[in-house]
């Protein structure tokens, strides 16, 4: 690692500065081989010896797509883009085990927003039991960061978006449009109320929750990122079925109510059915077989037409979820 | 997929138009699962059932970094992404199996070079013998393709950096230099000669001696993305040897003089020592065991001080290979 040159108007060396193997280094210090990600950082590949088959997922996060720096902590967005990909390894029953990072670094960044962003992945990782095995770091004129998902499956069978049936009762656990009211207030400039802000800033999925659907029989579960219609349309659609749910079952929380009033948004139970970012599980079960903690909110039933999500009986019509582009 | 209008000045539907779901319907049609990707694309996650322990990397390509779209094809980018992702796979002396790709594009790109881009990744992986399990795509101002390779072990120790011995002899096969020439010329505003303009264009990893290596008992292998000199550094460092290798060993390639005598460059072996993106294989073995076709470049010494590399007998302190930033 070279000297920094201090430059005007840059507090530190910049990613320039330390450089690409520098930066490799400062984020993957102290990482050691273990029995499941024997081969770590350092060689061409990461090798991994999962028990089970392998559950895997990718998902990025763009700079003024997906977060702003001045509303993110560059900790929050490392934690951030673990938990938001990792959450879809939850979804399908499978232990997280191990994640690889391509990150897409301006050379004008400073280098301790690159480390920084690497301490918040392995915090997140560390919180969700998964071993960082590698990475790969370029340059480009905004953030990119690309997450790569890793989950044991340990035997079990996968739980996919197509096996819910009528009769089967739906469910969820963690938040919903918590996020959404977050990013609603940071949009008009204020940084409170502090719990749907975190919200937005780093998601809080439900980890160990996946396993014990999996093990309480779930027909089909879901990652909760779009929204919880958007997401409940995916599943009905992939089963071939119809989702009703009864919004009496969904609580709205304090602070969104505290932001629809402040906002004179009509409705704040709009925040619990459109917004997306949570990850929250969605999943079905057969009656009687929902785990604790889990919250029902409808059930399933055959599919006469088109199959699709009914909210208090009524096909929801509007504009649902996040879209990109 | 919502009608497209047509906008001055672009030919034919955008990123924008088409919609990421439609995208992803485009460039993943007839996926099918398999023995060893028994869930593709469509659910939260991809299932991989390789037959061993799996060797997985991760490798980025940015517009105007790593490619521009006046010299390259959509198609291009897409097999040179997945080319030079899984040359890191085959360097651990794994088999192709399986990659995730998550791509960012600008909503105004035309719908038609995303597609081409697919086609290209889907062309790779068909040639390597791996299945496209997944993806992502997001908004973003220049595209970013961002791949995740996997390859099965298949019960093999996987083939690392750091296992070369003082009188071994070191051996490569594939490209050396090739790309760099062709970048040499696109940058001066040519288009040929076509084996060095097309090599930076598509490299062409040597998908099959990995195993051969593997199988042949290499103690060290590197996949040659940096440059022929940095990538044995890299081996030599990570083995704590030297490696001395002799030029009278390593050929010039006619198009690589061409370019060389057109460019008034002194010595056209510049382009075969410093040249990266050829993704050559790089190896060392016991005297004897080197596969066919391997070429034997030179040997393994023990290091009295540093680690490094020597070439005709003389430390070689040039700047190598290529670095971000």
């Amino acid at each position: 690692m070279t000297p920094a040159p201090t430059r005007p108007g840059v507090q530190g060396p910049t990613v320039a500065d330390v450089g690409e193997f520098g930066l490799i280094a400062a984020i993957t210090a102290g990482l050691a081989p273990t029995a499941s990600v024997p081969v770590t950082v350092g060689d061409d590949c990461a090798v991994l010896a999962p028990t089970g088959r392998l559950a895997v997922s990718t998902d990025s996060m763009v700079e003024d797509v997906h977060f702003r720096r001045q509303w993110s902590s560059a900790r929050d967005v490392g934690r951030k883009a673990v938990a938001s990909a990792m959450a879809d390894v939850v979804a399908m029953g499978a232990r997280p085990l191990a994640l690889v990072v391509a990150v897409v670094l301006p050379p004008d960044l400073p280098a301790a927003w690159a480390q920084e962003l690497g301490v918040g992945i392995r915090q997140e990782a560390d919180l969700c039991g998964a071993v960082l095995a590698g990475g790969d770091t370029a340059g480009g004129e905004k953030i990119v960061v690309a997450v790569t998902v890793f989950g044991d499956l340990e035997g079990r069978t996968p739980i996919l978006r197509s096996g819910a049936r009528p009769g089967q009762v739906v469910a969820y656990i963690g938040n919903l449009g918590m996020a959404e009211a977050g990013l609603t207030v940071l949009r008009r400039g204020f940084r409170s109320p502090a719990a749907v802000v975190n919200a937005h800033r780093v998601p809080a999925p439900p980890y160990d929750q996946g396993i014990v659907a999996a093990e309480a029989g779930a027909t089909a579960m879901i990652d909760c990122s779009d929204g919880l219609v958007a997401d409940l349309r995916h599943l009905a659609e992939a089963s071939g079925v119809v989702i009703a749910i009864e919004t009496e079952n969904l609580a709205v929380a304090e602070p969104q109510q505290t932001v629809a009033a402040a906002i004179g948004r009509a409705d704040p139970l709009d925040f619990v059915l459109r917004g997306g970012d949570d990850h929250a599980l969605l999943a079905t079960f057969e009656p009687g077989r929902v785990p604790a903690g889990w919250t029902v909110i409808g059930g399933v039933a055959a599919a006469d037409g088109d199959p699709g999500v009914l909210v208090d009986g009524a096909p929801f019509t509007a504009t649902e979820g996040w879209k990109h582009f």
